[in-house]
This record gives structure tokens, C-alpha cells and sequence, in this order.
């Protein structure tokens, strides 16, 4: 059984059949393997949260309509889906407060990390309305990482004070009316596994209210808070041109990927990888190439313009081209298969987290104390095993494309202000109100199995530019756009509509780039969706509306983390239009797939739409741009 | 299908038949219905965690080894179980911290409750190294709250403080070195979800230290911390008598049940049901009686002597008496079907917390601040319901049982001071080293619909106090046990080995009782479990050995909840042979059932011993107590 043809990129197809022949097995042999899939998980209709299932509800009505409890399944699928929006926020929190942690040892100069981007310290600090002036950096940062500690140790009812500093004034007040505003974000993760046990919450519309919430955590206490920290650390991006794609692997290179979610690591690797260089060139090679998969991979590709290798479904693929001599991963989305893959090849894969340890795997424990060590040992680790490559086993697909990365807010307005520089938002502004931007799609999230990969992605934003829909893209959304040649002025030339193209040619004549910008901003990381979080909430204030009225609607093409459920679910809270391209496992309850498709927009304003079909998902998103442009009165 | 009797409960078994015929379909029905059961979730092999799947593997080997990004069977079972047991742990400390805020609230003057046990209060602080001379009874309150929020407030690598204060310092050492120490409990529970999400862990034996981390993080910041908080507001427990099961209910009373977990809200029940007496009598009742389910049930049947009605899997029933006004519920075990249930009869069900809502009951918000209000309204709708109760429909079965329950560790050191004033625990320790009593099981935990009701708790027990095991018990097991008999002089009298039944006599004597003390002391809610870990340290702690030498074991026969496997596991650290008696969903890997019933046994002294016929169980704690008394050179 096949379904769908594996990839729309050449770089996979022509490395699919090398895996067969090394006799490795990959994400898609194992989709195929797992056919057919429990329909019963997929309609969400299955519970595992006590001893006495698992149970299941027959969605056509001739079995079971309860669990054993007396569950049915609106609240089996609404419980479900709460626990999996906890976890992808669990997993952002986490991910954010390790970075705090390291502001906090970097200001306290007990680490090896420099506080990179002051002005955006000091940026983030006026934002918590905390006193700079007088202060060294030092004392502003430890300050700022006060302010974020406040949230986990506060108590009481107080809203999370992330989320209460950065959200729009208008989206607050709803959150509030709903109940839903977070208070410390550990204690919302804890009460929302304690509202999933068994004998809990048997209300399906609160438990939808409860998953909310947990996207807010995600939006400010997670993703806000990792990006602030991040920026402040490692700088805030400012544009970069690079390359993208398994073409990007050198073979007389050592070949170095960073692989995971958190720059702590990946940031080390890269300052060391350049350091080292002299002894690759000892032991043969022409020096060492670091290149990124996932979103670590984004991070260093905005600060440092580290190539793009691939994004998540080809993880795998990227050891196929037998180049690859180390590949390093901190958290989140590595699959457990890589050592498997690995042992096929000379490639080391090495783990570094004492929450993600693979058998099989070398692992170096990386603490922020021990970081130049750990990144050093790594980097050794590499050229040690470039000397064992095999090089009967190499073949690097010849497939790259040039990218322009780094669209960080600050770096859009930048960009804008050598248009306006006394008011930079407003090019931006008068393009969306006349039209030539009919508006703008946020395009974030995975690769998932289950579609042909990156074809969703490629397909709605071709689809969306052509119709002068500008677009911003982060996470493995991006490495698609990018490999799809949306990432430069050559894909706005070829791809974007004429109101579009004008627009993009004016600001990069204007910021001296001799080009168009491209028609997809790559704005970063998952955890840099708050980056558009922060430029619709700097849109809705200009224009004096509620972010939930702006032609802004947002897209997971082809989710499949739990992550990507938690940030879609705060894109809904923000009001947003939010397209899924595959379907969760929520169909199993009509009345909570009513709830999240229709029923939140009366009082959210935002939704979830879903759509298999990316020509489809295109028309009906340009519907909504279009919808919300008539009721603010705008043409198109 | 009908794979094995419902219940030895004859209370139950004469109550089946009426919700028959009053159309009520129960649990069991629902059962029966969900046969047969998902194999793979019953395993634990399968994985729900990203929108890729459902995966399963095929535990033939004829099927699919991975999931789609790779993880095998080892590592989807660990994953799930870490789940779980977070989830329970969750709940635990979500629970514990709501009683931390009431403590600080009453402490601060701003609520209606008192500071009961100003002794228990002076123990927890001295136990903390909290300074007390000089200190007004509320400063140490605030000082013992502001310990408890210190742990919440850890952003370092800092243990847990509650669980450094208690746990023994030889298991406190074996932990740091297995790395599994607890800090914040909040921050682990976050990392426990966060680590579960896809394209994290795939180390089982990582996994499976994971979870005996949530264990203890359940022992300690959620149990641990519960029971001492509850004791200081409400009163440490201290012997009480009255009586239990369906037959405590009276037709001429106005029957207010509550069910639930957390005594904040029972606890106002009972205050307000004893105010509003004559109110009931005005409306045609002799009164108001209040009687209890699940461990809100445990908690004031400790503390005030309310009759135990019922335990979980026979909550339904309760209302099928007909003779149920009103059910009030708190969290955490409350069957969904129950509002189902109560629509056949003029029974009010009455939610009351904003993470458990039901649709068709009364919603009545319970908060510390409202606390009198809202339980006043509550009793208030109880007799109202009285007016409108159809006496056709009433049917109260003519079972109780006699039973002394209140047995904290202070009340069991009190009774042994009677026989030992200078040293308490001697008569105790020496009946131990002389084989009178052979060791201690506590049996704790739930019914589980997938074994007949009470029954292994009841032959477990049964075959225990016959070879001379003292039992002590807690939650639905102490029910269970206490609607059997055990809990009564009679039952030591009718069941206790010789030995023990010398022991129980004497310290009865001296005790006053005229009588012996039962042979399973009932030490409260499933919180209260602390207290058994209290008990096992004390006697390590005078015997001078690690809890896991002692000739002590646990039980849970028959566990159906999250909050069951996590109690468990926190034994299991404890070094102590947990008995379970339902499969949990970990079959579907050797590796992690191996890992779990005898590999820990290596690094912990603990383990997993799962054993589903009660007979065998019995035999096989037996014989775990016999070779630990060997191995301390003690007869027997």
C-alpha cells in the first residue's frame, strides 16, 4: 500500500531509492508498515487515561457510546486533545525556561554566554516596564529573568505576566471574560493533566475552554518567552543569505548537523566548528560545514547563516547521503530510528540531553556550564569520524537553493524603514489597506507522513502568493518554502502576484538589496511563531482593531507534533484563521469539531479550518482574507 | 459476555437488579459493552502522541516493530507509562497545593478556616527546621506555607525540599546517585510531559528512571504534602467508629453524599448539614445525613466520623437507592454517567470545581473565599431534592458494617504508648522481630471494573491477616476492607493469625478498647498513603535499617487510576515489593516488565509484582516477607 508518493522534493526522491538499496529503513517504509491505522485513535474516540480501558466509542453508533466511566465521545475527544496541547505547550515552557536559566548564569557571568543583543534586553525590559536607566547589563538582564521566574512563582490568580505585557489589551479583556487568561504556566500544565485523569472534567465545551488556555501558556510562557530570551543571547536577526537543501552537504567536508530545537547547544557548535577548522584540515577534509535540520537548525540559520540541510521527514535521508559525519540533537522531533540509520553508515549520532537518550547513540552531556567543552568534544567527535567515512557510500543529491533568511520583526521594520523611516509600518499598512497585499498567511509547523512532504506547504503558498498574499514562514514550513525557491527574489519574480511583486520590489530597492524581497519571510524557529504573534499584535495596535478583524490567518500545512497543535491553538486564541492540513484526531466528536471549526469564532473570533486539499485551503483562506477585508471596509 | 462476577458486595449485588429495571445502566454494563478491549492499548503498544500515528506494534513480531519515527515497543510502553504515572502525580500535587493555599488564606485571616492542630502544625515545622519559639500560631503557618511555595519557587537543581525533610537519608542518597531526585515538582511534571512528546526519549531505561522521579514526586510534594497540610487544618485523625456501606443511608434523612478527593469542600458539608438540621426537619426529614464516597469520604469519615456509603465502582449505585438527594462532588474519580444515572431518580448532582464540570448537573463553584456560602446552598439543594424524592423508587439495602477508623501514625503511637509510654513503637518493632506479626502489607488504591468488586482486596487480606501480615489500608481499598468486616475487633477476632491476634488483643487492653484493635487499620484517603510511608520510615529509621530491608510490602489489588500507577511507583522507590493486581498497560514490552518487576529490584530494592489471582498474591507478598525477615536474621 502506498498512497501518496513520498515527497514533492528531488532531493528525497533521489536518495529514497540509495536508502532502499543500503537497506535502510525509512519514516515512509514504517508508514506503510502501520497501514491500515486505527481509525478509532484517529477519530480520537480511543482513552488510555485509566486501568479499566482502553475504551472506544463506535463512531457509526451500533457500539459503545461511553467509556466504562461513562466518557462519550465528546469528552474522550476533548480530553485527548487537552492532553496533547499540554504537552506541546509542556514542551515550549520547558524549552523557554532552560533559556532563561541561561540568561540568568550568563548575567551572573558563572557561563560561557555572552549577552549578544542589548538593545533588545533592553527593548524586553521596557516592555516588563522595568528601570533601565542606571542599570549595567548585567543587572538589566538578571532583572528580566526576575520578571520571568514572577510567573512561576506566583501563586495566586494573577495572570501570567508574559502574556499580560506583550497581548493585545482587546484580546486580554476576551481571554478574561472566557476565563481562560493563564496564571503561572507550570501550575496551568499541571492542572490540565489533573483535569485529563479519569473522574475529572466530564464537560466537553469546558474542556475546549481549558485547551485554549493552554494555548496562551504555549503562546507567551513558551514561544514569546524562548525568542526574547534567545534574541537577547544570540542576537535578533537581521537578514541572511545562504543555502537550503541536502545539496548544501560538502563531500570533501566534515560534516556537522545540528538537529533539534534549542540554540544553546547549536550556537556552541557553530562558534566551535569555526574554531576548529585547522584540525580538519589535518585530518584530511577541507574544514568543517555545520548545517541544520528541524528548527535548531532555523536558529542558527537566522543568527549565524548556517545552511538549511532538510527539514523533519528527511532527517533520515540526510545520513543516506552517507556524508554526514556527526549528527548532534538536543530535544524534540528526532527520531528514535536515527541510530538505527546510522549504524549503516559511519555517522555518529550523538545526544546530549538527559531527556532524550537514544540507544546506540554517543551521548555528551551538554549543561550550560560545560558548553565549550561539550561543543568541543562534539566537533571532535565529527573529524574523528570523517576519517572513517566510506566514500563507495557518498552520494550528496545535487539539489540547493539560495535563501534569504532572518525576517525578525525587527528586521521586517528595518526593512520597511528605508521606505518610511519615520513611520515604518505604514508602507506595509497602505499596501495591505489599497490592496496590492490582499493580506497575510503565517505558515508554520511540520512535515507529517501522512502528506507527501512539503507538498502542502508548496502547493497553498504558491497558491496564496500568486493572489498577492504575503507570507511568513517558520519552523519546517520554512525549510520547505525555502527549498521550493520561495525564500529569494528569483521566487517573487516567478511566483507572486503583481500587487505582491510591487510591494516586495519597492522595499528591496529601497533597503539597497538591487532585488525583490522574497515572498516568504522566513521569520524563524517554532518557538519564533511569537515573532508573527508580535507582528499582527503590532498590526491590530496600528490599525486600532482587534487582531482577530486583520486579513491575517495562519496555516499548519502538514502538522504532526503536538507542539503544533498547542501553536495553532494559540493562533485561534489570537483570532486567527488557523488552516490544519491534516486532520487531528478530534472527527470523532461532532460536537468538539464543531466547537473548534465554528462554534469558537462567536466567541474567539478565530477557528480552526480544516483542509487536506492545499488548492482548496488556499481558496478558502484567501475567503477569509477577503471576508475580513469587506468588514473593515477595504477593496479586494 | 459476562467474564466475572460484579461484585462481593451483597449491598451491590441486591442493588444490579433494581437499576435494571429502573433502566440505570452502570458501569458493568458499559463493560461488557466495550468487550473485547484494544489488545494493543491493553499492552501499552500503542502511541497516540503525534498526529502521525495512531501506531501500533504488533506484539506477534509479524507486524509493524516501529512506529512511524521509529520508537519500538520499549519505547512507546515507557513513554505511555511516564505519562500516566505524571498525570497521576499531577494531580496529586495539584490537589496538595490547593490545600497549601488554604492553609496561607485561613494563616492570613482572609478565610473561614481554622488552624485545627496547632501540635501537627509545630511538627511539620520542626520537621522543616522551621525556628517556632516566639511565633504566633499563624506566623508558622505562613513560615511552613512559604516552604511549601519555596519548592515551586527552585529554578536550580535543589531536591525538593518536602521530600528531603521526610524520606529516609539512605533512599534519599540511592536516588541522588540514580539521578532521579525531584526539584521543583512542578518543573518535573512539565519536563515528564515534555519529555514524552514525540522525538524525545527513546531510551526505555531513561524513561523508566523518568518515571520513578514522578513517583517521587508524588510522595513527596503530593501526598506527603496533602496530608500535612489537611492535618493542620483539620485535625490530625485520631480513633473514630461508625459504620460503612450502602445501608448507612436512612430513608427518613435527607441523604447528602460527597464524593471526591480534597477535604476543603466535605469538610464545610459536614459543618453546614450539622447547622441546618432543623431545616431538613422543617421540610419533613428526621435530619441531614452526610455520608461519604471514594476519599472526600475517607477524609471526613477520619476526621468526623461520617459513615463511609460506597466505594468507586459502586458510586452509581448509590443513587440507584433512590434514596440519594443529593451527590455533591469535588475532583479526581467521579464517574461522567453520573448525572445519566441521577436523571432516572430525583437525585441532585452537584459540581462544584472549575476543572470538573458536568453537563446536567448543578454547577455550584466551590472557592476557599465562598466556602460557607457555597456549602450552605449545597446542603440547602439537598433538601430541597428530599421534597421531590419518590418513595416507589427507594430501595436502601440492609447492609453496614461496624468499623474504627482514624488511624494516623499519631493515633497508632498513641495506642502504642498506651503498652509503651517511654518508647512507643517498641511493643510494635518487637512483635516484628519475634514473628508475632510476620510484616505489614498496605493495601491501597481503587476497583477496577475488570475484576469482580472488593474481591482481591478481600481475598488478599483475608489470606494476610490469617498468616499474622498487619494490614493497614487507605482509599477505595480501606473501603473495600472496611464493608468486609476487617475493620472491627470481630475482624481480628474472626480472620487474625494467632500472633497477630495477640498483639491486636493487647494493645487493645491497654488502649481501653475492652476489644482488639481491628486487623487492618484504615489510614485514610489515597493521599493518606503518606502516612503509610511515614509509618515504613519510622520503623526504618528505629530498626536502623533501608526501608527496603524491612519485611513490609504494598498493594494495590485492584488499580484503575493514574494516581494508582504513580502511588505505586512512589512505593516501589521506597524500595518496597508493590503488588498490582490489573495488568497495567505494559505487557507489550519485555524489556520495560522485565525493568519494572524485577530489574529495579537491583538499583531500588523495589519492584512491580503484577499478580492477578489474590491467592497467589497473598502468598507471594508472603514469601517477598519472609525472605526480607530472613535476610534480617528474624524467625519466620
Amino acid at each position: 500500500m502506498k498512497s501518496h508518493p513520498q515527497s514533492i522534493d528531488p532531493a528525497v526522491l533521489e536518495l529514497l531509492p540509495k536508502a532502499s538499496s543500503d537497506g535502510v529503513e525509512t519514516v515512509w517504509d514504517r508508514y506503510e508498515a502501520q497501514q491500515p491505522q486505527c481509525g478509532f485513535g484517529s477519530l480520537g474516540v480511543c482513552c488510555r487515561h485509566c486501568v479499566q480501558g482502553p475504551c472506544r466509542i463506535d463512531p457509526f453508533g451500533n457500539g459503545p457510546k461511553a467509556g466504562v466511566c461513562g466518557a462519550g465521545a465528546d469528552v474522550i475527544v476533548a480530553r485527548n486533545l487537552l492532553r496533547q496541547v499540554a504537552a506541546g505547550a509542556a514542551a515550549h515552557v520547558d524549552h523557554a525556561y532552560d533559556v532563561v536559566e541561561a540568561l540568568e548564569l550568563a548575567a551572573k557571568g558563572e557561563i560561557n554566554y555572552a549577552i549578544t543583543d542589548e538593545a533588545k534586553l533592553h527593548r524586553v525590559a521596557q516592555g516588563l516596564e522595568i528601570e533601565i536607566s542606571g542599570k549595567t547589563t548585567a543587572e538589566v538582564a538578571l532583572a528580566v529573568v526576575k520578571a520571568a521566574y514572577a510567573d512561576l512563582e506566583n501563586h495566586g490568580k494573577r495572570p501570567a505576566k508574559w502574556l499580560m505585557s506583550h497581548a493585545p489589551q482587546e484580546r486580554v479583556a476576551l481571554w478574561a471574560s472566557l476565563g481562560i487568561l493563564p496564571r503561572n504556566p507550570d501550575r496551568e500544565i499541571r492542572e490540565a493533566l489533573h483535569q485529563t485523569t479519569m473522574g475529572m472534567d466530564g464537560d466537553p465545551v469546558n474542556l475546549v475552554l481549558a485547551t485554549a488556555k493552554q494555548g496562551l501558556v504555549d503562546g507567551y510562557s513558551g514561544l514569546k518567552l524562548a525568542t526574547d530570551m534567545q534574541d537577547i543571547l544570540f542576537g535578533t536577526p537581521a537578514p541572511v543569505v545562504t543555502e537550503a537543501n541536502l545539496g548544501v552537504l560538502k563531500e570533501d567536508y566534515v560534516n556537522l548537523i545540528v538537529h533539534g530545537h534549542v540554540p544553546l547547544l547549536s550556537e556552541k557548535i557553530v562558534y566551535w566548528a569555526a574554531k576548529l577548522q585547522e584540525e580538519a584540515r589535518l585530518a584530511g577534509a577541507q574544514g568543517i560545514l555545520v548545517s541544520g535540520i528541524c528548527c535548531t537548525g532555523n536558529e542558527v540559520l537566522m543568527r549565524k547563516g548556517i545552511p538549511l540541510v532538510t527539514n523533519y521527514l528527511a532527517q533520515e535521508l540526510a545520513i543516506v547521503t552517507g556524508a554526514v559525519d556527526a549528527m548532534v540533537v538536543d530535544v524534540q522531533c528526532i527520531m528514535p530510528s536515527l541510530t538505527q540509520v546510522a549504524s549503516c553508515y559511519h555517522t555518529e549520532i550523538i545526544t546530549t540531553m538527559p531527556i532524550v537518550k537514544l540507544p546506540g547513540a554517543a551521548h555528551i552531556p551538554f549543561t550550560l556550564e560545560n558548553a565549550d567543552e561539550a561543543a568541543q568534544e562534539i566537533v571532535r567527535k565529527a573529524i574523528s569520524s570523517y576519517t572513517r567515512r566510506d566514500p563507495q557510500k557518498v552520494h550528496i543529491p545535487n539539489y540547493r537553493r539560495k535563501i534569504m533568511a532572518g525576517f525578525s520583526v525587527e528586521a521586517v521594520v528595518g526593512a520597511l524603514a528605508t521606505v518610511n523611516p519615520a513611520d515604518p509600518l505604514k508602507p506595509l499598512i497602505d499596501n495591505i489597506v489599497n490592496g496590492n497585499i490582499l493580506g497575510v498567511v503565517a505558515t508554520v509547523g511540520c512535515n507529517n507522513v501522512k502528506v507527501t512532504q512539503d507538498s502542502l506547504h508548496v502547493e497553498l503558498v504558491k497558491e496564496l502568493i500568486k493572489n498577492n498574499v504575503l507570507v511568513v514562514a517558520t519552523g519546517c514550513s520554512a525549510h520547505a518554502l525555502a527549498k521550493a525557491g520561495f525564500m529569494n527574489s528569483e521566487g517573487t519574480e516567478t511566483y507572486a502576484g503583481e500587487g505582491l511583486k510591487a510591494v516586495l520590489g519597492a522595499i528591496g530597492q529601497a533597503a539597497g538589496l538591487g532585488a525583490p524581497l522574497p515572498p516568504v519571510l522566513h521569520m524563524g524557529s517554532c518557538v519564533d511563531n511569537s515573532r508573527i504573534g508580535d507582528l499582527v499584535t503590532a498590526i491590530a495596535k496600528y490599525l486600532k482593531v482587534d487582531s482577530a478583524l486583520l486579513p491575517v490567518a495562519a496555516s499548519a500545512p502538514e502538522p504532526q507534533h503536538e507542539k503544533a497543535l498547542s501553536i495553532g491553538t494559540w493562533a485561534v486564541t489570537m483570532g486567527l484563521t488557523t488552516h490544519l492540513g491534516v486532520v487531528p484526531p478530534v472527527l470523532g466528536s461532532k460536537a468538539v469539531a464543531e466547537l473548534l471549526t465554528q462554534g469558537l469564532t462567536d466567541v474567539i473570533g478565530g477557528k480552526f479550518y480544516i483542509e487536506t486539499d492545499a488548492q482548496k485551503a488556499a481558496q478558502g483562506l484567501i475567503e477569509d482574507i477577503r471576508a475580513k477585508r469587506k468588514k473593515l471596509g477595504l477593496p479586494g
